[in-house]
C-alpha cells in the first residue's frame, strides 16, 4: 500500500509498504479524512520522537473499516468510525489506574506515527477496534469528525487538568486550533471570564466566537503583566497552556492565583527545566498546582465529545480553514502545516474511494 | 419598619417590627428588588418549617446598604449589593468542612425568613456583611440580580451534586425556575443532551434555549420508560431532581445507568421515605450515588456565578416572567406565586425609594 | 473436570463437566485455595442470581496457571496467581468510564459463578488474563491471598465510596469478614473513632484489632439512637454498610451528619425500597450522600491490595477461622458458611495437587 | 508583657510589649506549652519573612484563655485550648474557597510571627477565637498538644496534597518532625511502600515505627536513581517533599510515575526556579502533577486532627526529644533547633503558671 511518510530527519516522502496485518481484536480502516497536526511537523522536522525511517506520518482523522479480527464485537467491514490519536491498551495496569494515555509507559498509548505507522495511508491499522474505534455519527461531516482524533479531546482535556468550575476566571495561552478547543472547553465547564493569548486574526475571531471575553497579545509585554493589570493584580484562577515551551510557566506561575490551577496540553519542545518561579509558587506553599498530560483516547472518550458536536455545545467547523481533496493531498496538507500561512488554523483531507 | 409576614400557618399580612439591629460584623439593607419564591408558598401554606407567627417574608433580592457594623470593612451604606437566600456563619465546623449551608445544623444556614425575618420589609439584616454580600456589578439590573439569591445557585448547585462531565448525558426533572437554571448549568458543566421534564410551555421555551435537547411530559407515562426508550435502554448518566416528590427518585433511580448521580436540589414536602428502588439500584452495588444538597450561600458564589451573567454565560432575565413596582406589590406577587397561573415563571419587584 | 455445583435452587453437589477453552486473551488455571463467600449461599438458597442448574459455584481463591492464550504476555502455566471475584471486561465503554465493575451491564463484571463457571473445581477460566490476574506475592500464603478475591477489596471498598478523611469518625454496620474489612479500611484512610456493629465475639475481637474503637449491639436498640448517643447528638461523618437489609439505611440515615455519606458494599436481598427518611435526609437538602457499589476487580486493584499485606498495613489472617484441606473439602467449607456458626468469619480450603 | 523577640536580622532577645487587645470575635491566651520550629530559624537568620524589628516569635504551641471578645460563644476564661500556627480569617473569599491559608493573599492565613507578635510571651492574640481555637482533649499532653500548631497538620497535608491512595508507593524527601509525620499521614491515607529519605538515626528509628519500610540516604547518590533501583525502574505513585530545595524536585520529577503527583510542604528557602525536567514531565504531557501548600488551619482542623491522636493512630510524643521548663527556656530551645543537634527531632516547653 502507498502512504505519505517521514523518510528520516527533515524529509518526507511517499512509499510503498505491506497493508498492515490484523490482529484478533483489530481493525483495519481505510482513511475517510485526514488531517495534520503540528505534531506531524514536531515529528519530522524537529526531532521529536528521535530519528525515524519510513514511517508513515498522520494521527488524526477517520476511516471506513475494512477488516476486523476475530474478537471484535461492535464494529464491522463498511462501518464508518472516528479513531482517536491515542488508542491504549486497555487491560494495562496504566489504564486500569485512570491513565490509559500512558499505557506501554509514558505518553506511550500514542501508537500512530509514534509506535507503529499513522494513518497517512491507503489502510491504517486500529488496536483493539471495540476500544478504541467508535461509530461516525449519522450525518457528521468527516472533515469535522477529524477533529475529534486530537483537538477537541485535547483542547477540552486542558480544562478537565485544570479542574475549571462555574465562575473561574482563565488565560488561554496559545489559541491555535488546539488552544481554541481549549478556550471552548473552558466556556463548557463554567468558565466566565476568558483571557485568550494570540494573535492571529483567524483564531482570535474564532476565540471569541468560542467564548474568549479578552484577547491579550505576547506582543505587548510580558503576560503576567497584561493580566495581573487587567484583572486588577488579583490573577486569574487557572491557566490553560496550549503553546509556548518552558518559559511560558514562568508567566502562567505569575497571573495564577494561590489555589489555582495550570493545565497543561502543549507539547514543550527544548529546554532543560520548565521553569516554575520559586516566590511565585509560594515557596512551595501556595497551592499552585502544575499539571499537564496528554490526551485521553478510546472509544468512550469519542462517543462522548462527539455527542457535544450533535448537540451543538461545540461547532468544530471553524477551526477548519483549509480543505484538500484525496489523499494525495496529504503532502500539500502536511506543506501548508510546515508554512503555517497567516490565515491557517486547521487543514483537513478528505478522500473519496 | 413595614414587612409583609406570615401571620400565622396559611395567612400573611402587612405588620410593622422595629428595624433589626446591626452587630459588629452586620450589614443592614433595605431592598432593590425582591422576588417570591415556592419556598415562601411552602412555608405559609404547607407547614414546611413548622407554624410561625409575625415572621417577615422572602429570601430573594438585592438591597442597598444604609448601616454596616464596626468590624465590616468591605462594605459602606450607600453600596448596591446582591444577598443569597443562605447566610452562614463562616468561622463555624460545618463551614470550615465545605458545608457552610449547614452551618448551626442541617440547613441552618438558611436564616431569612426561617431563623430570623426575611426581605420583604423596609430593612432587612445581613450577618457577617463581609462573607455575606457581594457588590452588584456596574450595570446589571437588580430583577435580574435577584435570581443570584436562589435560582442560579440553586439551580447550578444541581449540576455540581451530579457532578456533571463533558458529553454527559442529563435528565433534568422539573423546569420550574430552579429546573431551568438546572438545564442551564447542566450545559456550562459539558452535558451533551439533556431531557428536561416539563409541561407548561413557558417553561418548555425557555428550557429548548438554555440548552434543553429533548422535551419529556410525565403526562406521557412513566419518565424512566419515557427516557430508557429515547436512549434506546441505555439511561442517562446523571438525573437532576428539581421538583416532584419521594416516588420521583424512584424513576430517576430506573433511568439512570450504573456508575450514575443524581442530585436532588428539590424540597420534598412529604412522605415518610424516598424511595431507591432496591433492584434497580443494583442490589446496593451499582455504583448510583444519591445526593441532594442546600444551595452553597456567601459572597464569593455571588461573585463567581454573577460573572457568568456578565459574560453571558446565562440570561436570567429569560425566567422573569412578572414584574411588579414597589415594596408594597410582593403581596401580589406572593398571591401570583401562590395562584401559579400558567404563563408564570418566575416574579420580581423593584423597589425605588 | 470435577466441580462443586449448584444443582438447581437449593441443591448443591458434585458434577463432571468439560474442562473450560482458553480463549486467545485468556487463562486457564487450577485452584491453589478456595474460599466461600456468603454470596454462595445467597446464590445456592436465596435465588440471588434466579435459578440456576449445574453451575459450578466459587469466586474466591487463587490459582496456578495451566494454560494462556496466544495473547497473553505477562502470565505463563506454573505462575502463582491471584485472582479477584470480578473479571472485566477493561477495553469495555463501562471500564473506560470507570466502572469496570458494570462492564456487559450492571454488576456483570462479576463473572465467576454468574456468568459462566466459578472455581470451585479442577480447573477455572479467567478472562483477559494480563488484565484480570497478578502474580502470587512471594511468600505470601495462598489462604491470607484468597482474601484479596473479594473480602479485602470488597471491605476496603466501602471506604473509597464513603470517601472516609483524617478524623472522620465512622460507624461500620456489620462485621462479617468484609466488615471487619472495613474497618481496617477506614483506619487506612485517616479515620479516628470507628463504632463497629455486631455481636459475634471472635468478630468484635478482631474488630478491635483492626482499629474499632467502640463496639455497638444492635441488640440494644436502634443504631441511630445508640450512636447520637455515643456521639452527643452530633452523629458520624461516614457510614459503612456491610450488613443489613432495606432498614438499615433508615438508621444509617439518622445517624448521619449533613455532609456525610453512606457507602454501601452489602448485597441487599429483598424488600422493593431502600428506606431513605425523608425528614432526616434534610428534606432532599442535606447534603448525605447515599451510594453503593461492587467491588472493582482486575490485576492493578490485585497487586496494590496485596501491597499493603507485605507491608503489614493488613492482616487477612486475622479474619480465616476455619481452614480445610482439598478441593473434596470445598462441600464441607460451603455447608460451614450456611450454618454459620458461632465462631465462624471465614473459611479457607488449601489444595495441594 | 515579657517576650521572646526578633530583634532584627540574625538577632533575638527578650522585650517588653504591651500585651496585645482583643477585638470583639477575638481571645486572648497564655501559653501553656510551647515549641520551636525551623521556620523561626528561617525567620530570624534566613530573612524568610523579611526584615523584621522586635517582633515576638513561635507558632507552636497550647494555652489556656484569659480573654475572649464579646461575640465569642464557645470559649471562655480558664479553657484549656489548641492553637494552630495558621488562623486564617474564615469569612474571607480565600476561605470560601477552600483555601483559608491564602486569606487575605497568598500565605496570609499565617499571622502568628508574621503579620503579628508570635507566641513566645506571657500572652498571645488568637483572633477570630471559634474559628481558630479547639478545646484540648481530656487528658492530652501540652507538649503532645503542641504538635497540633504545625508538625501533625503539616505532615499530613502532603498527603492530602499527594492525593496518596490504598497501595500507593511513596516517597517522602526529608525526615524531620515534619516528614516524620508525612510518614504516618501516608500510612493512614494507605500507602504500601514508603522510602523514607534522611539519615540521622534518631528520625530513621521514627521513620520505622511510623511505617516506613525502606530508608534512603541522599549521600549514597541521586534520590532517583536509587529510587528507580529500588522499585525495578518503576518508580513510586506519589512524592512527598519535605525537606531540600529547588532541585530536590528534579529528583522528584524523575522517581515519579505517569500519573502521579508531588505533594510539597516544605518552604523552600532559595533559588529563583524550581527545577522541573522537562523530558521526565513527559514533555508537558505525562499527566505528573505538582502541587505544594501551606497547612490548613482552623478549629475544625485541630479537633479532627487531635481525635487522630486519642485513638493512638498517630503518637506524636515518639518526634519530642527535647523537654524543656518554663517560658524562660523558649530561649534554650530556639538554640538548639538554631544548632540543630543529632539528636534533635523536636523540642517543646512547658509552661506552669
Amino acid at each position: 500500500m502507498r502512504g505519505f511518510a517521514m523518510l528520516g530527519p527533515g524529509t518526507t516522502g511517499w512509499i510503498e509498504k505491506e497493508r498492515p496485518k490484523c490482529g484478533p481484536m483489530d481493525a483495519i480502516c481505510r482513511p475517510l479524512s485526514l488531517a495534520a497536526c503540528t505534531s506531524d511537523i514536531h515529528t519530522v522536522y524537529e526531532n521529536a520522537l528521535g530519528p525515524r525511517t519510513d514511517m508513515i506520518l498522520g494521527h488524526e482523522g477517520t476511516g471506513e473499516v475494512v477488516e476486523v479480527g476475530s474478537l471484535v464485537k461492535d464494529f464491522k467491514p463498511g462501518d464508518k468510525v472516528m479513531v482517536a490519536a491515542i488508542t491504549p491498551d486497555w487491560n494495562s495496569v496504566a489504564a486500569q489506574g485512570g491513565f490509559a494515555m500512558h499505557s506501554g509507559g509514558m505518553l506511550a498509548g500514542w501508537k500512530f506515527s509514534n509506535i507503529k505507522d499513522g494513518m497517512f495511508a491507503e489502510f491504517f491499522h486500529v488496536n483493539d477496534a471495540d476500544g478504541n474505534l467508535a461509530h461516525l455519527p449519522e450525518g457528521m461531516d468527516v472533515g469535522v469528525a477529524a477533529m475529534m482524533s486530537d483537538m477537541i479531546p485535547t483542547g477540552f482535556h486542558a480544562s478537565e487538568l485544570a479542574k475549571v468550575e462555574y465562575g473561574d476566571t482563565v488565560c488561554v495561552i496559545g489559541i491555535g486550533p488546539v488552544g481554541l478547543m481549549g478556550v471552548r472547553g473552558a466556556v463548557l465547564r463554567g468558565a466566565s471570564r476568558i483571557y485568550a493569548v494570540g494573535t492571529r486574526p483567524n483564531c482570535i475571531e474564532v476565540a471569541k466566537k468560542y467564548g474568549a471575553t479578552e484577547i491579550v497579545s505576547y506582543k505587548d509585554g510580558p503576560l503576567d503583566k497584561q493580566i495581573l493589570e487587567l484583572t486588577k493584580g488579583q490573577g486569574v484562577d487557572k491557566v490553560i497552556v496550549a503553546g509556548g515551551d518552558c518559559d511560558t510557566f514562568d508567566e502562567a506561575l505569575k497571573m495564577l492565583k494561590a489555589g489555582g490551577i495550570i493545565g497543561n496540553v502543549n507539547y514543550i519542545g527544548k529546554g532543560d527545566y520548565v521553569k516554575i518561579p520559586r516566590a511565585e509558587w509560594g515557596v512551595g506553599m501556595g497551592h499552585k498546582t502544575i499539571t499537564g498530560g496528554l490526551m485521553p483516547g478510546g472509544r468512550r472518550r469519542l462517543e462522548r465529545l462527539a455527542s457535544l458536536i450533535t448537540t451543538n455545545r461545540v461547532d468544530p467547523s471553524l477551526i477548519i480553514t483549509h480543505r484538500y481533496d484525496g489523499l494525495d493531498k496529504v503532502e500539500d496538507m502536511l506543506q501548508i502545516m510546515h508554512d503555517k500561512p497567516i490565515d491557517l488554523i486547521k487543514p483537513v483531507a478528505i478522500i473519496n474511494w
